[in-house]
């Protein structure tokens, strides 16, 4: 079978994603399961060579890392490759920009299997003139998405997000049954068609402490989420729930369910960031493209020092080889 | 040293409390470092220690569980000792309620050193004549405490809550700096006065994911946390924050942090119970008495099986020995 090719782009070259993907390239090992394509800056990759004491040529079609070629599609065009980006100017936003729209669109059309994105900032976002929220709703604009999910996922333990990036009250707020179905529905088709599983076991956690306890403790539960578990149930999904949210992660971390279906960001966060802290990875879920992405930010206070480790970007290329080939069962 | 007298609350006798204390006594280990004295009725520990296969026999004073005597005092009466309470008549709640009230009497008292509670139901509370809305306000009230903070405790992770049984609604708009710097306050008095710490680092948890990202995502640790936590360190309390609630706790639990000021109740019980299922110990900080608790409920699904396991048990009457040496560090 031949190695598919997984788009790997640069993020913020000012963050720790060029010395992550130099570290994972002149590790070696990926190249046995996969032919990645660095969407970035060639010069850019050698000087994070250079900073982590690994050989680093740039050729023709990209950079030498060893005896290692690497194909790096360079969506400014070569002119650029003076590696300026790397100082936290504009031009670095633009090509972290750049380099996730090339790759997503080298997706949709085929030319590789799955993107894997290193980190961007907010403030990127802007100044290479976009106005998205994050990284994923500017993939969902690219490829037409409709509802995506968040997925957090380690081995051990997986977390899909109702809600994402919103203040705790309006979180609260935007807790609904259609919302919760969607959810579930996108984390079930997903599951079953992408990753290999055929019959997920889908733990649906609920918002307040005890799952409100009867309304005691809210009716958030009664209102919106049992409605929501009884349709998807209905249609045949293998999800139950609402779950008291302090012991359904322990439940899952031990087995019991294939992933948890968490209200709210820091829900379904906590518990994974407390036993995958350095392993998580970041799932796109519902995209026509198979997109994953390290569970780490920008990291600018270690950036360029040679120090950042590139576990995150190893397990978001394997996840991605996984869910390719249908079995990110067996990422567990 | 006389070893100290514990008092053990039987609970209610319908759940799990009779057999986690019958098989407490029964593995002997806690007479080197105690003298328990349960608070409940001799004829329920009896059949609970024939339950578990263990010889028990009530005694003028209690019950001698092997070759130990122990010492039962039994708040309804011994004409009440038919062990008919376990059968979850109104009965054991009022044994259950009468047992905690004159646990912390006798704390106050001065005839028992520090009060461990087994698990009582919200219920049981009303069926015993009781408006109270769980066990610490009960107890709160006996000792005429002002705020209380309940505090989860393991060996590498401790979390102390702004809110407790509220809905998430509620408990967002509960989060003001007053309550947010009481909170600090108890902390850190009963952390240098009562568990042995010199100067405890503490942590506050943000409210919002990433902590507000600035006000991007809530403004509760702009307007309310910060301002509690300059407060308290103004008085000389070495505590830092609002931190982002997705990793403050993974900083804890390897050492960066002695505690956690969560400000929700599944903010500081879901990272808790995954990484310490079994062991975790309820205490209630800011009473005049020593009070720790079992951290799981009555579990009447599995009473009276034989089944439960008096692990946390065990760890809240260790760590109420610790509390009256003022050593709880030493828990860690």
């Amino acid at each position: 079978m031949a190695r598919p090719k997984i788009a790997i782009t640069i993020g913020d070259p000012a963050g720790v994603g060029p010395e992550i993907i130099a570290k994972l390239l002149a590790q070696g090992s990926i190249f046995r399961r996969c032919e990645p394509v660095v969407y970035g800056d060639s010069k850019i990759l050698q000087r994070a060579c250079k900073l982590i004491g690994v050989p680093g040529d740039v050729t023709r079609d990209g950079l030498a890392v060893g005896k290692r070629a690497v194909s790096v599609v360079s969506p400014l065009g070569k002119e650029y490759s003076k590696g300026r980006a790397r100082d936290g100017t504009a031009w670095g936003s633009v090509l972290m920009m750049e380099a996730v729209k090339r790759a997503v669109l080298d997706a949709m059309e085929g030319r590789v299997a799955a993107v894997v994105t290193c980190p961007i900032t907010k403030e990127g976002i802007g100044r290479a003139g976009y106005a998205h929220p994050g990284h994923t709703e500017f993939i969902q604009e690219l490829t037409g998405a409709g509802r995506v999910v968040m997925m957090l996922a380690g081995k051990r333990l997986k977390v899909a997000l109702v809600t994402t990036h919103a203040s705790l009250r309006e979180a609260v707020s935007m807790i609904d049954e259609e919302r919760v179905f969607e959810t579930i529905e996108i984390v079930w088709r997903d599951f079953v068609n992408k990753l290999g599983y055929e019959e997920p076991n889908i733990a649906v956690a609920g918002l307040n402490p005890h799952a409100g306890e009867g309304g005691l403790f809210g009716r958030e539960e009664e209102d919106h989420i049992l409605p929501a578990v009884h349709r998807a149930r209905k249609r045949g999904m293998n999800v139950s729930g609402p779950y008291p949210p302090d012991t359904v992660f322990r439940r899952a971390y031990n087995g019991g369910f294939d992933v948890v279906v968490a209200m709210y960001h820091d829900q379904g966060l906590i518990p994974l960031k407390l036993v995958h802290f350095d392993t998580g990875v970041n799932v796109t879920l519902g995209l026509p493209v198979v997109r994953t992405s390290v569970d780490h930010g920008t990291a600018y206070d270690i950036a360029w020092k040679g120090i950042a480790r590139p576990t995150s970007l190893r397990s978001a290329v394997n996840f991605a080889l996984d869910m390719i080939r249908g079995g990110a069962r067996g990422h567990r």
